[in-house]
């Protein structure tokens, strides 16, 4: 079996490492300089403080300052820091990558960079993390990433889930595959990073717009039930999914890979499970953008950290072919969550004949 | 303004009704010889029994034996019964119909025909209603039928939605577009009739499966919550969309169709809002499939009989080039769901290859 080195011991680089030694892997799980208190509690009795559970005793916990050990003898490696914190990881495992050095990262999402000429363009985490590997080494090894269903609690738990593995290497999306694979835990390989990040990334924002019908019914006075206001999330849902296959068609993706596990399977899990439903249903109910952040009590949203990323990219025309008033629920997203805007969602304007990909086609 | 006769007076029709008052139409509410109760109480004071509401002053109730009074001056005409009604209604209304005439249906499904060469083939309701028409109608007459995500009781509340109106002839579905189409009831017109009604007809099925999940939750003693079983739910509802395009798309519907407001917005409004969920969840908590009928109280389970339909349609080759065991999940439903097989659902046979759009383009 193998080694297995995860940077990064919040709640999902932890909960990764559940189904990796259920493969009979040796997995090391090491804290960044956050994740100081989460180390020493799994060193003294294996419970870890986030995900409220004591996870198995063949996890083996390291500091960040003990990365030369943890990462020797590695068969891979995988990041498990916030999207926040993958310049510093990088940096931290640079001295101990090797050439053809199998890495994925459970971290998703896209960053506002520029291509060689200047020119403003979103960049996927993937290749983000390839361009900041020593030069060296950007030749041979290809990251990868994880994306599709998968809410860390239930991982750590052991539901069963299924998720892409998305790189541009399909010898390295191989390898890792054949060592995170197995029933509880599928893993389908893509080389469609951009349509897997796109949807990991985009499903934040669109969780919260679905999740508007839902506080929209509260404020109605109505309570949870089978008569709410489920026809509107459920067009709104629909409404998102095909705005988020122009947005991924528009920058090289699959429309596919977002009406599988990436989009539509991580859209539903986000809607259901996640803190950025709940955050639109409190803007949904009429809260102020301010007392709807408030009330999440100092949870992160990364809804709005992707909200302001895409006004950006839009702006910058880094999303070519596709004006922002082409997808008008994530307009309305950025008015509301950036702007303070009360909801109202524009429906009149949804489903345009020419956003349909058979149109695109 | 119309005139615009619904034969059906259940949830269904009677929902229909309110957006169409809404606009300002005439609406002649018929009832079948079933609704007897619902138009007798429709007439002494509004109040629809079965959606526990007071329908608009403006619509009209009628019996069936008035509908030739009903159907007087009609603009339209609008078939909301269930499918088991389908040849009930066309024959009571083929005395009233005239060439031409704008005729749509908010009955959904699919039934086991057969060609002309006496082959197996699955028919989708409208043309299942035209080849019930008078034989001098038919050239004239082009049946639509709505889907989406659509609640009834939403709908009569008036809960913003949006649907789709599939039928095979343009100008007809522009017509009957500009008789519904309002800001809170927004129709997309199309002409992929099969994609539009296999996707209204195996959502019943898929809802039930997506609710294993929920059920499989419970029997493992966790109680509602943001940590459940959604990664599992999650998945199974990206399969099931993957499982519906290539169903449609052996049929010659388009997989787009599927993965809008037909597909995704209803899959995920049954899920949410159906009985169809109830039902899964009992059979994913163990109860056996006697046990779990019992439990639904009498509730007309359309999941049943789709999937009977579909394993008909299976065993006579009439979804071409695809057989049943390459949609596993289908296939899993129908031995629960049909021969009482226990729940177990088969994620590693899910997101075969060779079954996304793409490898089929």
């Amino acid at each position: 079996m193998a080694i297995i080195t995860i940077l990064g011991a919040g709640m999902m680089g932890s909960a990764l490492a559940v189904p990796l030694v259920d493969r009979g892997h040796t997995v090391r799980l090491v804290g960044t300089h956050l994740d100081t208190e989460i180390v020493e509690r799994l060193e003294r009795d294996r419970f870890h403080i986030k995900l409220a559970l004591e996870l198995p005793s063949a996890i083996e916990p390291f500091h960040y300052t003990e990365l030369a050990d943890a990462t020797r003898g590695a068969t891979a490696l995988a990041l498990g820091v916030s999207s926040a914190g993958i310049a510093w990881a990088c940096e931290q495992l640079s001295p101990y990558l090797w050439p053809g050095a199998p890495l994925f990262m459970i971290t998703k999402g896209l960053e506002l960079g520029a291509d060689p000429s200047g020119a403003s363009r979103l960049v996927t985490l993937p290749d983000a993390v390839k361009a900041r590997l020593p030069a060296e080494l950007r030749a041979s090894i290809h990251p990868a990433a994880v994306a599709g269903p998968c809410i860390a609690g239930e991982l750590a738990r052991r539901v069963p889930t299924c998720v892409v593995l998305a790189g541009r290497d399909r010898p390295t999306l191989e390898a890792i595959t054949a060592l995170l694979d197995q029933p509880g835990y599928r893993v389908v390989p893509t080389t469609d990073v951009v349509g897997a990040e796109v949807s990991a990334a985009l499903k934040n924002a669109y969780a919260m717009g679905i999740a508007f019908g839902t506080g929209m019914h509260e404020r109605a006075g109505g309570v949870a039930g089978s008569v709410a206001f489920h026809n509107l999330e459920s067009l709104v849902m629909a409404e998102s999914i095909l705005e988020m296959t122009a947005i991924a068609a528009a920058l090289g993706g699959s429309p596919w890979t977002v009406t599988g596990l990436a989009g539509v399977g991580d859209l539903d899990v986000t809607t259901n499970g996640g803190r950025t439903g709940r955050f639109g249903k409190h803007l949904g109910r009429g809260l102020t953008l301010p007392q709807a952040i408030e009330a999440m009590q100092g949870a992160t949203l990364e809804c709005l950290e992707i909200l302001a990323v895409l006004r950006r990219a839009f702006e910058a025309g880094a999303i070519p072919g596709l004006a922002l008033e082409r997808v008008p629920l994530l307009e309305h997203m950025i008015h509301v969550a950036l702007d303070g805007a009360p909801v109202d969602i524009p429906i009149s304007r949804f489903f345009a004949d020419e956003l349909q990909p058979g149109a695109r086609a």
